[in-house]
């Protein structure tokens, strides 16, 4: 174990790219910094930290409540874990079952349903010290897909399998579920998955698009797709949640989950499977004197789009001996920021030193 | 449509990696040029360039020959796409489908088994022109996978779906299969995809598998998992197929396609349907003047691995009007490479001015 015994100090950053109206690279933020004093409290406490977020999306004011409780409750968790003296990647997934649990958000329990009114969830883990991978795409029937994603990550780390096989990183479909239940990880039934909310917003959806299907009736293909892409995104169809932390030894994990966009057809995986799309962590090394841990929500893989729609969460953070020697100081500086083209987001933070999370929700016509 | 006529010349590397010891970058070689006179054959002509792999992985040689006649196939169906007229991104599909229907190559028809038997293919195509992309995984019942991620590819390409909903890019499992066949893409009983061949390394694998497992009956599983390790993977299991195109506009296009390892996890999806990972093609912009396609095999992504197993196709371009301002040469300077760590690799590349592909299988112990 290194030895970390707090932070010098947590670098915040408050920039919100909901503010910033240039499509063209909405997600590049420079750093800005704000220090705050969370000098040490505890001399020969357990260090770490967690942020978090329940979706970069459409949310409703009146939720704001909801979204505030499950990011304090995402944050605890992870604490907990390396309270405990659990690895980033342990910290990061245990925050994400907590937010795929909640009803509200669209990951795990309550996710988005499809075309056919199916919930297939998509997740993704990695472990910033290994750079082992783990995710799950299209996934139906397990409650928190994240575990199953965490669970590829250790097993893989194990290294191969019986006659040399090289263990999977990425299962999709009833494979991934089959897989899971093989490992342990108990089944969910769909039905149960699903709630009044996602429900109501699955027939409302239906309706809308018979309608526009059946306005559209006697136009052409290309005229018909180009009405319809005026209507806009579904509501809160973007709102994957996601985790980043860093533990008591430097190490950095990312995670993310999704039950992905409402009324996609079945089988569409979308980024937070993706390797390099949904996640990404990375220790400090040689090269680099920054470990760095992202988690994304959006879709920024759509180049063609007029304006990129997600949201980031991004920690970094570097070990400081030489910053304060006079204090003869071990910690590791943690600066974070996220920062969203969306409308809203919600966001939670907390260290490992806090007695609890701080949150905030956002609404974009609240900063304009 | 931009003028070309033909090319300056093809720059032709043909550096093999398999030569190269080190495994810590076995895949970042400099570009070796060798000119190649194939200057203009028809002053009028119409160009454009393939270049093909059928598999970097460990390929008897006995089998040289008819993965000799498959590439020049592959080669020969992307010409005539070029000589017609079409697209990079028409003719790189072109290509992939001939590479796919080979009962030889671990793609589409004869590819690997996986743990039950079935096949479950994965495959992805890049527009360097549009940056689309479009991907499959975990695809079982359609003989050529590539198709349906043209398919997803050019839908994509025609915007939103009623309601504002986003095409999806990609569909892995049952959904993948359905979307297929609902846009006009054949299914295929999966048995008739399979080979004498395919076959015959199941029951073999499976007898392996069998045999590993009993030897270990009694041993830890962390000793277990490391002796396995040491049997070294699969006989042809990374043997991935890809192209990379160049068309008369100076436009490219990747594509690539892999059956995925032999007795993998149901369910299970390779580089070849990751974004970003399994191919990429980017035509050239103000912040660069090379157009680039790329199409890898093997994997890349198993970092802890001693050495990463993998090959790849490169090409790259760029308007050369000031490089022979004095024959008012309006062409594109092609420059291509083909690399891989693997024992074997077969590669075929062919101009649009050439009357047949040339074609390349190269066994790593004949070079050394």
């Amino acid at each position: 174990m290194i030895g970390l015994t707090n932070y010098a100090g947590v670098m915040e950053s408050l920039m919100n790219s909901a503010e910033e109206k240039q499509p063209s690279s909405p997600l590049t933020n420079s750093w800005a910094k704000k220090q705050e004093s969370s000098k040490s409290q505890k001399p020969n406490g357990v260090g770490g930290f967690v942020l978090v977020h329940a979706g970069a999306g459409y949310h409703s004011e009146s939720k704001a409540k909801e979204y505030k409780h499950v990011c304090k409750r995402a944050c605890q968790r992870a604490v907990d874990q390396l309270k405990a003296g659990a690895l980033a990647v342990e910290a990061v997934a245990a925050a994400l079952v907590e937010l795929e649990d909640s009803p509200f958000t669209n990951a795990g329990m309550g996710s988005n349903l499809n075309l056919s009114g199916e919930i297939e969830c998509d997740a993704s883990i990695m472990d910033g010290k290994s750079l082992h991978f783990g995710a799950v795409g299209a996934l139906s029937g397990i409650r928190n897909p994240v575990m199953v994603a965490n669970r590829l990550l250790s097993e893989a780390q194990k290294g191969k399998l019986s006659a040399g096989r090289i263990p999977p990183c990425f299962l999709v479909g009833r494979g991934a579920h089959d897989w899971a239940v093989s490992h342990g990880i108990p089944p969910c039934p769909s039905d149960k998955m699903a709630t009044k909310f996602s429900l109501s917003a699955y027939k409302r959806n239906k309706r809308k698009m018979e309608l526009a299907e059946k306005m559209d009736t006697g136009h052409n293909q290309t005229k018909k797709r180009r009405q319809s892409s005026e209507n806009g995104n579904g509501s809160g169809c973007l709102d994957t949640v996601g985790a980043v932390v860093v533990d008591l030894e430097g190490n950095v994990a990312a995670a993310v989950s999704s039950g992905g966009l409402a009324m996609k057809h079945p089988g569409r995986v979308g980024q937070a499977a993706h390797y390099g799309c949904g996640c990404w962590a990375e220790n400090a090394c040689n090269m680099n004197s920054y470990s760095t841990a992202v988690s994304t929500s959006g879709s920024p893989i759509l180049a063609s789009e007029d304006r990129v729609l997600g949201g980031v969460i991004v920690l970094r953070c570097c070990r400081c001996v030489e910053a304060q020697p006079s204090q003869n100081f071990q910690g590791i500086l943690v600066e974070f920021l996220w920062s969203h083209t969306t409308e809203s987001m919600c966001v939670g933070y907390m260290s490992a030193q806090d007695s609890k999370a701080k949150v905030r929700f956002e609404l974009a016509n609240q900063l304009n």
